[in-house]
């Protein structure tokens, strides 16, 4: 921490300030400069986190030195942590992951049918909400535990590991029996009570960055879950919001590398929120791989004009088929694997 | 809803839509421009409000007409709301309501000297947090129950119903046995778990607007609560996150006039976490009457250098008692009262 | 200049940074921590605002200690500032200042007639577009010298000073024959070569903060205007562009304390640009006053239905007439005077 | 246009507004819903851009139905537009423009060296500013005209047009004599004035998005240009202001297919500027192409850390180089060719 004086400050204010931060344990190292003096604070930072020194008379400006992340920064761990996911799937590695399938769960069929349409696409990990944030109380809200169970029924069909979200700490555990992934959305990202809760359990957590958290706030909600002792979590950048309206959030690409430099988590893209269209999936898409992802989330349905959620912005299962034959030459590009399709499965169901 | 179609929509595109809104309960009625036609949807809009419209081949935009809070809407209820708490106080009606107290409950002394403080400069009600949200997973996290109980006690020691936070759904029980007022902070605005959990209770809700939320979308998240049959949501405006950096948040001033235009609940403002300094408290607070206010909620520390939490933005308690003094003008020039110091309580301290 | 090195730093590298910070003429000092090591630069820091000290191996953070403004800061000037314009008017005194008009002069009519419903009104100052910056460029552009001249005619007639916009570094002597005062507008507020230009001349400057500026930014392009010699500078909030739409922009009210802690330039408010609406142009008034504002400037038409530009947020010339006579109690509130009702023009006219 | 009533909109108001509509040109088409009534308004809606349609009593909302650009639009020219630059470049073909040079010219000689560095690299046009847009009155402005001079020698020699930017209207002729394309920064992308000077010039004008302009702000620019007769505009996303501090801006890489839905005009991406880092450019870089950019403009310096301006984010030329040859895959894989390293310069400088 680095303390700046105001010009005018008196001898008593100075000693003052140094007894303040001494008290908590740093000592204190005096730059004297024309005007103002550089109070340099040394030892463990953390400890005048919660100082009020702004209130000390004298105080002009009070700046940080160290992050306020340890878990989740690359100092911790120099390697880049690849999470597995069920019993085949990984996060973080060479080969890119991509998690695709519809924003809710509305039936059986549908997630069936868009699960096999997607895995043989390439797809490793279907997602698929069966608890729905919802900005109005009154649009559909998800179909809970029945949505739950279907999911673990087509994971026990096609071998795709389920991603879902969790959005209350009262369904944890719950969530944490049928799902691979635990999803935190963009409007949990500060939930703190939540992120603690997806911290006790053994499951990796998909962390999305909240609309209005920078990428300091997002490392942080990671520490949350890490500090209780899961060190599994999956960040995902998924647009943040701005003045523009022409489309839903705003992609901030460069997250991507600026996480790599800061953190040794992954990082994973989310393309349809992002845009909230779904003729911008495909260029998200490349601009995220191209940019460093180590994966992308994606949503497909296979009416979009009928899904119950989010339907601009799903992609059709051709549209998705497409998309993953397209981004095998930036996977390539970036030196990255990307699961192939498996079975011509389309023109089995035709 | 209203449908425009691109310039080159063909027959057939244009019947699917049409036949898609039919479908959905509402009756179309077409309006053929020389290049776009403009497709009026007649009925209950919030039956659209799920349907792709985006993705029909076709369509160039969609905008739609009717708001969509109801319960929170000015057509709703005529009569702006007055909402009781404890079996004093109210919010909404022509007194200003004025909440203060510190950032956390550090302890019961700091507690007691603050509330007779706070109550003698003529605040109505004390706030003080009992479970905090933290940024950092190592930061102070609050007192838990014990500040409940610290909490309770000194409303009955001082008359001062109490405001508080709540969390995480699990605690809305226990912290509504102490509390007056349940607050929810703007990190969980949209914790929609957590907003219905609270419309389930019958405690008066103070719901502070998220970093990056629309007027529209807290006019939804207080719709959530009151869905759920619990009325009485007091809406708090508390700065939004812009690209200014001089201040913690913007005070979004013009939201107050525009929520007293959207809506019957009442709006109170935080002038403590909008600038995030103790010197903006005051000139923020009268420009917050000014516009219309109905109360303020400010942190208010007996020693804010020593405060474990936001103490660069508490005043002191003498800076409190000279804030209230100084608004009185202000109320008197909207036509408001405000409760006066009762005794004086400095002064007998002493 | 405070910079913080990385953890790992080489003696090596720590010489080249303070050989090269010595180099451009500070002095450095040292305080080494655990890990990281604080230089303290000694001197004048304007000579490290070109130095490209990220680039240097090792250092991890810079952190600027002075204002990059100088004749714009408080420091400069310990009094506020008090800017004459014309014979009587003045910003920044104990009077607010009102400068109330239309959008674009339209014609010589309706400008008279509104400039002596605002004088009637109490307004000091008149404003009236000439030269008109619209986003398209097939939208009425204004009048030109047409338009100065009409002001200039009605400033004969009525005693009210001018205030009219220059937008172009060409435009700036001509202008300056007619208008009282420069008028800046926000999307020219970083046109470097505008701000030189308007710097040269004898007029007092009112310059708006453009739509992303910060504080910092908006103080730098006064000191643009100053360092050429033009030390009369009115500063103007007008908004600022956030992701609320309910707004035409966000009013930052706080950046009127902020400012004026920062500067001895008044500071005026644009209600009408902030919010946008015509509905909100008194509560936004009443909020820049008691937060400390000099003054308001304010867009008046005597028919803004039919106005050619900006008519959703104009006042009519009743709205005007009865926005002085609410203010008057805030203006007292503050402790400022206001002038009154010349005579009863409405009823005159009548 | 389409206007929507208030609920309780009386027949007298109706009307009114149907005779404004009308009045202005258009002919009105009702569609009466349970609550609201749907005015369609049909004819050529530029006539209500100026309208000040929310003034008239009953209306509630209003929405644009044409897009307010016309020779930018889509629909103005089904063919992307492919722009000549001096002899031999162009932008917008099937080859990727890259542009690369210092942020100023500072010298012949380093200038010199860039120059021949980068186009051995494979850039195919060089940048430097002669005039500088600068934060502070104080900070380097550039070298003016013998800049000018220096490039044009330096083009004579390496065959490189050159790219340098114009920031005043009385600049535009000078500066036409000597650069191949003007640039407008985006500080002055709303400087009317001057883009309605290069309009008139026949230089292909290179058009920055402003720091919170929206894409259609920017494409309105490129009208307000084109209007003028100069339809030769590229359009260059360099990020946008957001909250977010980690990087200079905010990359908005989605605008780049949302401008190529939009507009036959080529679009740029300057990474160097979006996020104000060198290690954030090729990141950057790769995302821009993958996402469809026509071409990247990038700073590049002899010796960043002694650059007088940007040194921060300029890449060295060795760093360049790596540069054009890791974009190579890129380009590829969205089947675009990049002009290859010509010839072995730095081994022959060495």
């Amino acid at each position: 921490m680095i303390i700046v004086t105001r010009p005018a400050i008196t001898d008593a204010e100075l000693d003052h300030i140094r007894e303040r931060v001494e008290t908590l344990g740093m000592r204190t190292h005096l730059s004297r400069g024309e005007a103002r003096t550089i109070i340099g604070c040394i030892g463990d930072e953390s400890r005048l986190q919660e100082a009020a020194l702004l209130t000390l008379p004298g105080v002009e400006s009070v700046h940080p030195v160290m992050k306020p992340y340890k878990l989740a920064s690359r100092e911790f761990s120099a390697d880049r942590s690849v999470i597995r996911v069920g019993d085949a799937a990984e996060v973080g590695g060479r080969s890119l992951a991509v998690i695709a399938g519809p924003c809710s769960v509305e039936g059986r069929d549908m997630l069936r049918e868009t699960a096999f349409s997607v895995a043989s696409a390439g797809a490793g990990m279907l997602r698929g909400g069966a608890f729905k944030p919802r900005t109005s109380p009154y649009a559909f809200q998800g179909l809970g535990e029945a949505a739950l169970r279907m999911l673990a029924d087509v994971r026990a069909e096609t071998g795709l590991p389920i991603v879902t979200e969790v959005m209350d700490t009262r369904q944890v555990e719950l969530v944490a029996e049928y799902a691979d992934v635990l999803q935190i959305g963009a409007r949990n990202m500060q939930n703190f009570a939540l992120l603690s809760e997806v911290g006790r359990v053994q499951r990796p957590v998909l962390l999305k960055r909240g609309l209005s958290a920078t990428v300091q706030e997002l490392l942080m909600a990671a520490e949350y879950v890490m500090a209780q002792g899961n060190r599994d979590v999956i960040l995902c950048e998924r647009g943040i919001r701005t003045f523009e309206t022409a489309t839903r959030n705003t992609l901030d690409v460069a997250a991507i590398p600026v996480l790599k430099a800061e953190t040794h988590l992954p990082v994973m893209v989310d393309p349809s929120h992002a845009g909230g269209r779904a003729d911008l999936v495909a260029p998200l898409s490349f601009a995220a791989i191209a940019a460093g992802a180590d994966g992308l989330i994606v949503e497909v349905h296979p009416c979009p004009e009928q899904a119950l959620s989010d339907g601009d912005q799903s992609l059709t299962l051709a549209a998705f088929e497409k998309l993953m034959i397209d981004i095998r030459v930036f996977a390539d590009a970036v030196g990255r694997t990307l699961a192939g399709p498996t079975k011509p499965w389309r023109a089995e169901a035709a």
